[in-house]
């Protein structure tokens, strides 16, 4: 059992929590509880920790069954926790490298594109709509936060593991790329004249989202094919980041699943 | 200009950031930023309260004109910003103290009935979504995390100024009240069979949203008359509350527009 702050692997955690260049250089990440736990690829679980507590239920210690784990005394293992009030199970996971192909694998697809999307809640409820919603993968520029952020993957609830992502250097010319290949481009933005609900997206769609406060920049809402707009009554002069795209999302699954 | 931390108004301030009861016996609350401050009824700030250099610029000067105010030293300004970067200005504002009628204000209303929902995010974002959609108004239990909370009222984005709301200490008792109005009550429940948007919101709506992780209470959920779901692929078993919550109102509000 570990009992000591000083050990080695507590320390560890404790950096792939909070630091993301941590994280990329293991090419790991931490998740946390035991529904995440459980719906984790077994292949790509690397290390799983309890908390001593966790560890005295027969039925926890069979979860634990073909993987290799430590037990770490209660109060550390609240050191260990990014939640305040923690289940006593984390893991560290192998992160993904997705290939552009595998975000494109469905016919007709329907891709999510995120520009510097800053709220790690925001950028985890997206993945979690997505996956409900059938979206065949998410487009990120590095101005994103860290998918691996421990927020994030909380909000994802499990999305994590099932959603194709990919970072890019260049999202202008991955959104080019998408162009190319003949997946209509749309953008919700403040110019939009077609409302969203309007707009046909049977022949697959890749939708623009923007950051928080200040939307597209004006590089990427440039290569858009349509502006679209989300109606809004009263004063609301936009709608959260994760609500805007979570509609988007689910309008396009409505024309799906009708058409 | 204060500039101790011991001045009286100052520990107040701390106070109504962080506990609900002083919020409700003062009957105020803390707004924060520049834009939540222009958008405040001026007949309902109570005081302002602005860092001194915010104090500097002449056109922030001027936002102050007919307003109650006070200086506050830099430093000491830090301390009472709920944010990691303080725009510099806060106010008190008076508490709304809606009744029923204002929430039914409008002819076939839509309703937003929320138990137990404790993230202060979601929350907000609901006010904000809701705004947008043309809700009526909101409805609270008591286990709803409070409106007022910092985090919240910054997630309204304004909406906490024009949304009429209520919190009620027996929501079963309001929810039989809005159906003997003759209001269509709606619950999101994975027992539903009818999609969401097959459904017909146009003769008025109800819809009640349960806690993030539990869902509805069986004695609120048995008193919808029509139990709806939302379509989810993949691994999904539900989505946020506040997306759940936003793609049923924005359902209800194109159904409006296209009627």
């Amino acid at each position: 059992m570990i009992t000591s702050s000083s050990n080695s692997q507590v320390k560890n955690i404790i950096q792939l929590n909070s630091k993301g260049k941590a994280r990329r250089e293991q090419d790991i990440f931490v998740v946390e509880g035991i529904r995440m736990f459980r719906e984790a690829p077994r292949d790509r679980i690397v290390k799983a920790y309890v908390s001593e507590h966790f560890f005295q239920e027969e039925e926890h210690k069979r979860l634990l069954e073909s993987c290799s784990y430590e037990v770490v005394e209660d109060r550390l293992f609240r050191t260990l926790s990014d939640t305040m009030t923690p289940q006593g199970i984390l893991c560290l996971v192998k992160q993904y490298h997705y290939q552009m192909e595998e975000l494109l694998r469905k016919e007709k697809p329907c891709i999510m594109v995120l520009e510097n999307l800053q709220d790690p809640g925001n950028l985890g409820t997206i993945f979690r709509t997505a996956e409900g919603a059938g979206v065949s993968g998410i487009l990120m520029n590095r101005g994103c936060v860290d998918i691996y952020n421990p927020k994030t993957i909380r909000s994802t609830m499990g999305a994590i593991y099932r959603m194709p992502f990919l970072y890019t250097d260049d999202l202008p010319r991955a959104v080019t790329g998408l162009k190319s290949r003949e997946i209509p481009v749309f953008a919700a933005h403040l110019g939009g004249t077609l409302s969203y609900d309007e707009t046909d997206y049977r022949n697959g769609c890749a939708f623009l989202i923007g950051n928080e406060g200040n939307g597209l920049t004006d590089e990427t809402a440039v290569l858009a094919d349509t502006y679209i707009r989300i109606p809004m009554e009263g004063q609301v002069e936009s709608l959260n980041a994760g609500v805007a795209a979570s509609l988007l999302m689910y309008e396009a699954y409505r024309q799906k699943r009708n058409s």
